[in-house]
């Protein structure tokens, strides 16, 4: 029985979170669910895209991840399953969810999920997370082969989404943006880690919301409380916080804001 | 061993949830429990009563439904456990959140929960989940017969609240009430499906909070974005919507709010 | 394979949570996690500490408590798996987190974690909850023996936080503070019951946030709904609330507020 995670913008207010996990577990008893997060935004489908390719590399390889952010729920858009060769399972709706998860280097499969056959009867035109996806993620997480579910389609099929890339500027510095705002008030970053140069950390300048910092510091413990300090976060990439603090606030700043990294020339 | 359910207007800042967990699982090691909801609003019964008949039809057939919503906690109201023929279980307190259920057509069968052998000792007089919920439930999932912890009752002498019902307005109209706003400010209404006259979907009119909507859409996404729309929802029920935003804020209505849906005469 | 409980301050709307569990699951797919709290107010580290003694009696005696709250993450702050004879292991920062379990008066043994080989690698210096404690956590919950995970160190050579205790005021009276506020507004005070000398209960004269309750009621339900009442909460101690409301609103106050409680000369 593979592992299956749920990530979703259904909120833990109403039923639905919990109508998943009783569709699931009414088809496959000995199923596993854990749950990721249920709190993106309504409808924020780059958040789940990113959330989702920090999420997936700590779970075990031949995890079901079950990702229902789907502002398309009742028309046309494809339900689908991707595979990476050797590992983790996704099924999604096709709306770019998945665009993080594709630049993981492996080679991908992929099956349109369209046999009714699997779905619960009737499928209402609303909540396809009960009636679609979690009666499907049981038969997949059963053993139940793709193929059964519907015909195989091109990876490079798949609808993308641009994910806000770090871009250099100049030879020596680097822009990006801020993709979350965690609940610690932490700036997380889409500059990688490899891309702050050879300089030695403490040369480094971030510059966001009108305020420079000078160098990064080791950890959020490193830093006198209260000033915002920028690391190297969870995801391996640039973070800014505020040790016993939060740097959203402090620094009034909010996800897509701009971040510049800078180090001397040469270095 | 029968899944168990917790719905509870507990939250999850509290320790609470993980207690009662912890409880059934000291006396059942493979019990699994999964949780509906814990944020109803305190002391919310109706909403507890309307939540609970969404979601059990979802779970498997032998589930055990906890529910703790009781702000008679600690008084002489009576606990009690439900059961429906060939179906489900519920353990809750008997102050009406067993009302949506009891609409359901199966035989039914009430025991009142007497026997403090299965209650955890010393009983607070706070925290009945934890003292007497939880074991009861760990002993009933285990398969414990319903006999050794009290008295049989009739379902009828079970308290009942009076939940809303959609009503006839004439012959060519119904009208209800918004009995819920989900987390993504859907207006889901008592307005049964089936309520709605033969007309077609494209004929009705629905008035809510001063505006008049024409026509039902299929989907969320069939409509344009930020504009108020009708369709049924997840429960079979008339659902008022804002694709791509947020309906409970656009038409600035909440729950208890009229609803009317007329149609055409001789349609 | 023990019961592993998470108590964190991570909140549920990052993946934080998820990713604990994926790396628990891919090291030990047979684990089962409860969730006490993830609520926590972020580095509130005496909150966790009282929280954590609220909940663990109730969980199953071999339960390993995991406790993330760690503002010192990526320091050199300590981590430890505190074990209690015949009962819970704790594996938490050694930053006090763990000092309210240390009145529990079993014998106790402590380990200092330092066996980098039961770590994630690369250790980020921001996620420990991911990188040490639920790897370290899987290996524990799987019958490994504590002394491979680092040398022992001696139970009162562990970080210790003073918790408020309520004091005797005369002979005839204690006082002592709010330490937590939970969901319904309800005020949680470390006054035990033990305290509250021998008078009957209805002598007792609580004051909090200038106003004075006159006796405490056996219940929330057995109290006029909307006014405040002092009475003997789930951790069996003294607590403030309003039947159908929230006493924390009503009164104005909230952690940290002062409570006194006097009784008749003699009683």
């Amino acid at each position: 029985m593979r592992l299956i995670s749920l990530l979703t913008d259904f909120g833990t207010r109403d039923e639905y979170v919990g109508v998943v996990k009783g569709v699931i577990l009414a088809r496959k008893p000995n199923a596993v669910v854990v749950d990721i997060s249920h709190a993106l935004d309504p409808q924020d489908v780059p958040g789940a895209a990113l959330m989702l390719k920090a999420a997936y590399p700590f779970f075990p390889q031949s995890t079901l991840h079950v990702v229902v952010v789907d502002p398309g729920v009742g028309s046309r858009r494809a339900v689908v399953i991707l595979s990476l060769e050797d590992g983790p399972l996704f099924l999604a709706p096709d709306n770019g969810v998945l665009s993080a998860v594709l630049q993981d280097p492996r080679p991908k499969a992929v099956v349109r999920v369209e046999n009714a056959a699997f779905f619960l009867e009737p499928i209402s035109r609303t909540f396809h997370g009960r009636d679609i996806f979690a009666p499907v993620a049981a038969a997949v997480a059963g053993g139940m082969s793709l193929e059964r579910l519907g015909p195989p389609m091109a990876a490079g099929d798949l609808v993308r989404i641009d994910l806000p890339a770090a871009r250099p500027d100049g030879a020596d510095a680097v822009t990006g943006v801020v993709v979350a705002v965690d609940r610690f008030g932490n700036l997380i970053t889409n500059i990688d880690a490899g891309l702050l140069g050879a300089a030695f950390h403490s040369q480094l300048q971030v510059e966001i919301g009108g305020q420079r910092i000078q160098g990064l510091v080791s950890s959020y413990a490193a830093a006198a409380p209260h000033r915002p300090v920028a690391l190297i976060g969870s995801r391996a990439t640039l973070e800014i916080a505020v040790n016993c603090g939060n740097a959203a606030e402090t620094l009034a700043v909010g996800r897509g804001a701009a971040v510049r990294v800078a180090w001397p020339a040469g270095a």
